[in-house]
């Protein structure tokens, strides 16, 4: 079942490996369908070279496995959080790509230092406290996803589609896997340039309001003028 | 009609997808025909893969599109505005290269630390003023080019072959669209080289004039010793 | 004889190569037979192109070759040091990969910034001290094996599966060749983030202990949940 | 005539593409035959692709061009110089490869900051003083020579076969046109290694004496024991 989904969280996968983003088992993807609430993710530890949709393992909300002979990506739980949490969202990446995990661990939000950045994300990309050795000691893949949540209090998810976790690495979402795939791989271009635009200029503040506004609601919303839509 | 220039625009685009220079469908090159003041551009957010001289996009100098089903490339207005402002110039190329665009998140021009600046650029790579605000609600992509041609009052478009616009992205041009794309490849080449020299000596203060008009001049003008001609 | 020990080495030497790790004839894998106390090890500045199994050299111990019509790596008195101080250890990877390179030329252990790190090496990578010059002048590769056992005094090798040689570059070992090329893959993605991160915070602390034990453990022991095996 | 010269000097030029040290038409390889005091050279501005033996330039130590039709590398000049001064090299090697030029840019010498450095380079790679303006508008590539051999008054050229030009880029020499390709390589990685080193640790002072000898002295002279050789 969910044939189209699995095929399409595999593609998400394999996008991870094409742009460089994951090293041997390193990264997952997942996708959910909303009609039926279920979840297909990549299996844990399994190499991405002959990787096929039939091993992607589907899972409901709660966490029970429903089809798929192999483990699930051990960071289901922080995923399965964000979909019950974000309704508009329908993939979910997680990568320990290196600049952005570069930030993570330096425990820096990402600023919006260019158009680049504005075009994807509609501020900072923020970043989590840190968790408490309670949260990390208790069920710490879903308090990841808790302490997602909570840094997302007062943001909007479609806005901002992606967080990096302090001393982890980034999460980053979407309308669908491949699209949650396409915003890991630029997030991690614009930590990239944002780690060489901070060492040019460490008082850098970034953009304006004016051009964060600009930028974003070109591609975004009901006046985007990017692209052939619309 | 304009089969050549196509071709050639086509040519300049996906020299910057070979040489690393854009992600996605970011960047675009364009290229003009002086004889019918007609530009031949990009589309706005085609993948590269797959994309042929047809899908190019023309335009006459006004913007208005005559051949071409798809949307041109959303920065067409300000290549039309270098195309009217610089007659000597045959194409124009915009990416966000990644040390290009990060000297101009900084707010900082690229100074000529050295010879393979010179060879090419006859002075710093200039760095525009930050759009305002009204600028940016505006007409924002004209005005983008207004802020080009503003910084370049009192320079030469033929010695200077390039831009950074502040908090955005590098901007170059040629006598010709691959010229143009030659010119972005070597620009992010020489603010790679440029983002490691300021790291190992801050207070470099760059090349000499005298080294300046030297490497510049054997590549350029009547007394160009360089490559094969003359 | 130990044929499969043998190609095991050489698939190890390669996937340096395939990970970008090695330059020319750089670095050295080397595999234990612990029935025998036998090693295979990469011959001495031989081409990566064109090495087979039958290039690798075997070795006693004590470092008497017992197969083989190449010279050894110039490096093998240290694997052989490593075998012998740590029983549990089946094989051994040298490599000047760059970052894990410049943290040992810089002197500076590699802290435990995030969780990547975490996943591998319970700990920061520690750096030995530097050799004096007595030791230099005499059995040079002999002294520096036991340079990182005076290091791992009071440190478990299955812990911290690496080291780096201070003015030199990393060793990396695991249960086999091909582990210890993982390792050495892994401790050169983890040393280039450690930079990044290290430039962008200077005082970073690095992970908490409760994170540095739930990583560490939930790919190693008992009750390591990564995978798919357990 | 010279057809295996030529060949050599082709495959050391191919060599720098392979390796990623040249973009577009930059860099040139030559090399010298000693019984003929002809020297073979790449043609200026000529694509590597599709570039051939035959379109090597032989030219005598006079610069006097008595083969091929294309004209010569504009930096001949500077390959004869080194040849005239340096009787046991037979191979110049010119890039503009990103970190060597780099601390050329920054009028830095490039520090022995670990063995990598020592196994090939027995010091500091020196940086030449900058060209005055009567040297740069006079015969500037000769002067650029004439520059490199005043900072080898007091070093030889054999145990340090490289050197960087201030504000210029770096020159390689070796036996052959392929050894100072190789020479141009691992400059290049050790250029690299420098630049991390020195941004983790400012104040590195490098290898000892003791392990500069040790490491040049195992791949170099009679006691070498690296490689199949002896």
């Amino acid at each position: 079942m969910l044939e189209s989904l699995k095929s399409l969280v595999l593609e998400a996968n394999l996008e991870l490996v094409r742009r460089g983003l994951v090293l041997y088992t390193f990264g997952n993807a997942s996708g959910i369908d909303r009609a039926t609430g279920l979840v297909a993710i990549k299996p844990s530890g399994v190499p991405y070279e002959g990787m096929t949709a039939e091993h992607m393992v589907v899972s409901d909300l709660d966490g029970k496995i429903v089809e798929g002979n192999l483990k699930p990506s051990s960071d289901l739980a922080t995923h399965l959080e964000l979909y019950k949490a974000f309704p508009s969202i329908g993939g979910v990446v997680h990568t320990h790509s290196e600049f952005a995990t570069a930030w993570a661990q330096a425990g820096r939000e990402i600023p919006a230092y260019g158009t680049t950045h504005a075009d994807y994300f509609y501020g900072p990309v923020p970043v989590t406290e840190e968790l408490s050795a309670e949260e990390i000691g208790g069920d710490y893949v879903l308090n990841t996803g808790k302490a997602i949540l909570r840094r997302f209090k007062s943001l909007d998810p479609d806005a901002v589609p992606g967080v990096i976790v302090a001393g982890h690495a980034p999460f980053t979402w979407g309308k669908d896997a491949m699209q949650a795939a396409y915003h890991a791989v630029v997030l991690e271009a614009v930590a990239r340039m944002a780690f060489y635009t901070a060492t040019l200029n460490p008082e850098c503040r970034g953009v304006s309001q004016a051009l964060l506004d600009r930028h974003y609601f070109r591609k975004h919303g009901a006046k985007a003028t990017y692209g052939q839509g619309g």
